[in-house]
């Protein structure tokens, strides 16, 4: 399927009136419904949870409904273009939570950019949902928002573009050494970018036992003799770079296996010559890959990028839809870093029947993939014992 | 139809999982559907809005979505039980936005009750919704709350218990002078409480032109030589009562035409005995009424209860659906006092082809009201020049 057969028409006439509706799960149409599902009959329930404040898990949906929230900040490649800019992209994620996990969600985006104010927001909102996925965050406060609501709210929390997208590459990873059967651990990845995604994908990799990571960003190899570095890459720095390489992105693919493009930036294939023979090359920038996956094909054993018009599309809603599911399915407080690697490991099981060089991932209208995810990372819940929920 | 034929089995039944869900309007099925909602395509739209952004209310579906807010402090008449109980009810709302006027919502149920911090949250999440519907939330502060959330945000705001409550008891007491043959006008009518719903009702019965309104609260009737008004009563005394009666609910009702329950208090049928000769009784109290709608028919030519078990049930439902869907239908920036005046004509309009004393309000499961009342209210917000909506 080639992109260019969805003209701008298309692409508009798709989001008309917006992607989302509610809808009530019982239809009111004789005065006893009326009754049962308002007054006189939802006085009981509600007195039911003020005297057991556990039964909304069970009499509500806050406790499955997870909020999509952003600041508009960054913006998928666009940039802080703003809240209400930014909902078309909230309602899409919304779609997605349904059609693959059959979750309910709702998109808040804010008219603030203060990472105490949404954390105060969301603190005040925390009867209405049951989990935070945090979308277009600008990165390095995407950081910092997604610590503090970690620690000021007693469910799930993650950032999307840092944790679904590690999490896939991860798995895309594993998927790619299956094929070539090679391992994480003898592997040096570079990984290009120090944004959101860049940090989350170095640091699962480093969680995965991967031999060594070396991370770029736009000043070059992060290392810890820099003194320019903020706090996320200053601990990037140290977690990162055993070897320690210095200068700037042909220093770093120099004998690399795998490289990892999260940034706008543009890789020459003659640098792709560098890396150690036959390596990975992932090429994630949307809509414009790092190097044309032709390009890269000419030096590298298996290419991925984030297009659907290309083989091995890398894309987070293998991740999400299952992540949240399994977390909600066993009333998770948080998201560990079990979890995610869980996650990986479930969609590398589901590509794992039909794994193949320009088939390293399951696509992404894969079917099988989010209850495979949500099943694995509700087992991590439990035995990572953050798991609550009880049963009826 | 008996409310006993309800059991609490089949309430909580009916509550199980809660009452919601949020759908896609369009299925994603292929590749080029999710090129389409999700990325790239959604980046166009995304861009779009940026560059204008009024093409939100074209691709979002905000501008037509109503948040259902509330605090928790005053739930049906179970009191101050905090948000996460009151949640059940919210949800229930949501259902009967959707049902009545295919209006979507989305429940926001807070963990603080402080009114600054309520209006502070909602103006932060603006690019969220496109209207408030605010519920549940204890008088006195309800009337802050409204009024500073009407000045902070640019879309309908409306307290459903203060004026969908007014605009139902406007248009049942216009049936029943109907059936009667009598005007408002000429007019005295007891409010019996002053709290959300009896300050409205007070204020809509005088915007209406009737004769006189006497409102009684916990100490008795409202007069302006009281020393112990908060302001809204204080205003209210300035409103109310122009013969200067002073007492209790005895010499309220003595001679007055119309009695509306809006307490928990109870009305005896000696002192209705006591009023102008075939009065109109309203015992609105739920699940129950000042005075057993049986009782009251041997003093009363017309009798209304809020149940749902009795002839003339007096329910908000016949309000507030109509109410936003009118206003957002508009892009209203406001709900002014016209548009409600123009329900409550809109719900009169309904049960005129029908008006009997037992039959005074259309049922609350009449289809025809909610588009009504939307297309008045819709009419008024354009003649009151609150109307922005652009047609494309």
């Amino acid at each position: 399927m080639s992109q260019a057969q969805v003209s701008d028409e298309d692409i508009f006439k798709g989001h008309e009136g917006g992607k989302l509706s509610v809808a009530a799960t019982r239809p009111i149409s004789q005065a006893r419904d009326l009754s049962i599902a308002y007054t006189p009959g939802v006085a009981k329930v509600s007195r039911a949870i003020a005297d057991d404040s556990a039964l909304a898990a069970r009499y509500t949906w806050a406790d499955r409904l997870v909020a999509v929230v952003s600041d508009g900040t960054a913006v998928l490649g666009l940039g802080n273009i703003g809240a209400k800019a930014s909902l078309p992209v909230m309602e899409g994620k919304s779609v997605l939570f349904k059609t693959f996990a059959g979750l309910d969600s709702i998109p808040l985006v804010l008219d603030t950019t203060d990472v105490d104010e949404i954390v105060e927001t969301l603190v005040r909102l925390r009867p209405s949902f049951g989990a935070v996925n945090l979308e277009d965050v600008s990165a390095p406060r995407c950081f910092e928002l997604e610590a503090k609501l970690i620690e000021a709210l007693d469910c799930p929390v993650m950032h999307d573009d840092q944790h679904g997208t590690a999490i896939v590459v991860l798995a895309a990873l594993r998927g790619a050494n299956g094929v070539l059967d090679r391992s994480v651990e003898n592997q040096r990845v570079v990984v290009s970018g120090a944004g959101a995604a860049g940090v989350a994908c170095a640091k699962i990799l480093r969680a995965a036992g991967a031999g060594d990571v070396t991370v770029l960003d736009s000043k070059g190899i992060v290392h810890s003799d820099r003194d320019d570095l903020n706090p996320v890459k200053a601990e990037l720095a140290q977690l990162t770079n055993r070897q320690g390489l210095r200068g700037g992105v042909a220093e770093a693919l120099k004998g690399a296996d795998v490289f990892i493009g999260l940034s706008s930036s543009t890789v020459d294939g003659d640098l792709l010559a560098t890396m150690a023979p036959d390596p990975i090359v992932f090429a994630l920038s949307n809509p414009d890959p790092e190097v044309h996956p032709d390009v890269a094909a000419a030096y590298a054993a298996v290419v991925a990028t984030g297009r659907s018009d290309f083989p091995n599309q890398i894309n987070n809603v293998l991740a999400f839809p299952g992540v949240f599911r399994g977390a909600l399915d066993v009333g998770a407080t948080t998201i560990t870093e079990n979890m995610k690697l869980a996650a990986a490991d479930a969609i590398v099981s589901v590509a794992a029947d039909s794994l193949a060089a320009d088939r390293i991932v399951p696509s992404p209208l894969d079917e099988r993939v989010a209850p495979e995810v949500a099943a694995a990372v509700a087992k991590a819940a439990e035995s990572d014992g953050v798991a609550t929920a009880i049963t009826y």
